[in-house]
């Protein structure tokens, strides 16, 4: 049974403005919460129905708090229009800076605006297995909801640092820094590093003239037919395909 | 001024049932509809507003029949919450066999079911020159405007084939047919062919039984991290991009 106050903290938590006042955000879904129990992510509340509960019954006696809700009640907190298992409030982690290692490639993304395309690029990263992205202080918040589901679950694997771009750059030493742009060297022609940066920039921008200025490489995918443009997700796929494609 | 007959005949067409029944399909914003009127497609209506009618003038008044409307009249008969420009109504073209050309890629979608997917697949095929595309029974029907609307405009420019896939497959003699897998041969390491078929399964199931066993070919994204599978969307891009990247 979920209280009022339960219900209103967690709708709450739909909005940006109560996630940062309160440092917690929401997951949802089976697989989502699932995964979720195995990362370090710290759990404030786990909303689950009766089915999932008895489904999972030997994971979730370790947990507390675990709140037992109807589907009509779950759904109520949910974003999702059907979520018949669970919901976890979850405490949001510091934004602690990350170095870039020197023997891996770490993603940096220049104001990515939409959610839908900052989750797809957190699981494609995921897939390749990039460990760190660098977004600049505009770029859409990690914890929002539409971010997080589209991760499926890739979300726990990558860890995330907002900050100013230009700072960042001028203090590291980095020694590779390429980002995609509409007019650079084709990718398929290029030898990639195993190390360094890839800049993906806004989806109608592209990487912003501050930023441009710390490139060392210019890269671009060779269009062969019609189509004006790719979607930020599918480009930074077939980019980071390509920075992996000689393993 | 939009009469009640045509905003309900309009509305209509946000459903597969009456697109069918009407051989027509709505095409929405300024860009699509601008790069419409330039293709073969026929135009029923343009429904457009007094100020895309103004900055269009000159191609506009080519255009029989032009309806002016408001704001409020276009977002009322469009699926899109804002639209300030157009709206046209076409008609739907006959799914016309395509045969395979024996010196291009042609995309296979074997039952593909979300709009965007099968939206963002079209436009990253126009991206990279292909021209056909056959498509499964049961994949998404292409005239639904989320489709539309997610192609960017490339639906302009890529054929469609509705068809029995084993049927397809059986009658025409196509050399090389290769699928995308999930324990296939490193899409990295295979020397591909300029012309053939690459089929891509559905989002949730992979290609059906029936369909690999037409295949020549099981390629695989190689995965490097935590994710466990990426969009189909997604993998269509990597694996186009392959395809063309000794070009």
């Amino acid at each position: 049974m979920i209280s009022k106050s339960q219900i209103k903290y967690v709708q709450s938590l739909h909005a940006k403005k109560f996630r940062v006042l309160n440092n917690a955000f929401i997951v949802e879904g089976a697989k989502s919460v699932l995964e979720l129990l195995e990362s370090n992510f710290i759990i404030e509340t786990l909303f689950v129905t009766a089915d999932f509960y008895k489904e999972n019954k030997k994971i979730l006696d370790k947990q507390n708090p675990v709140v037992e809700v109807s589907i009509t009640e779950l759904e109520q907190i949910s974003t999702f229009l059907s979520n018949k298992a669970a919901l976890a409030v979850v405490k949001t982690k510091e934004n602690t800076e990350l170095l870039v290692d020197s023997t891996a490639l770490v993603l940096v993304l220049d104001n990515i605006r939409d959610p839908g395309n900052l989750g797809t690029i957190i699981r494609v990263a995921d897939w390749y297995g990039i460990k760190k992205i660098i977004c600049s202080e505009e770029t859409v918040e990690f914890y929002n909801p539409k971010v997080i589901n589209a991760t499926m679950g890739s979300f726990l694997r990558v860890q995330m640092y907002y900050t100013n771009l230009v700072s960042y750059f001028s203090k590291n030493k980095l020694g590779y820094i390429a980002g995609a742009v509409m007019d650079g060297a084709n990718v398929h022609q290029l030898k990639l590093p195993k190390a360094g940066c890839l800049v993906i920039g806004n989806e109608s921008n592209g990487i912003s003239d501050e930023v441009m200025e710390f490139l060392t490489e210019k890269i671009t995918i060779a269009k062969r037919g019609g189509a004006e443009s790719l979607n930020a997700g599918i480009a930074t796929a077939i980019l980071l395909d390509n920075f992996f494609r000689n393993e």
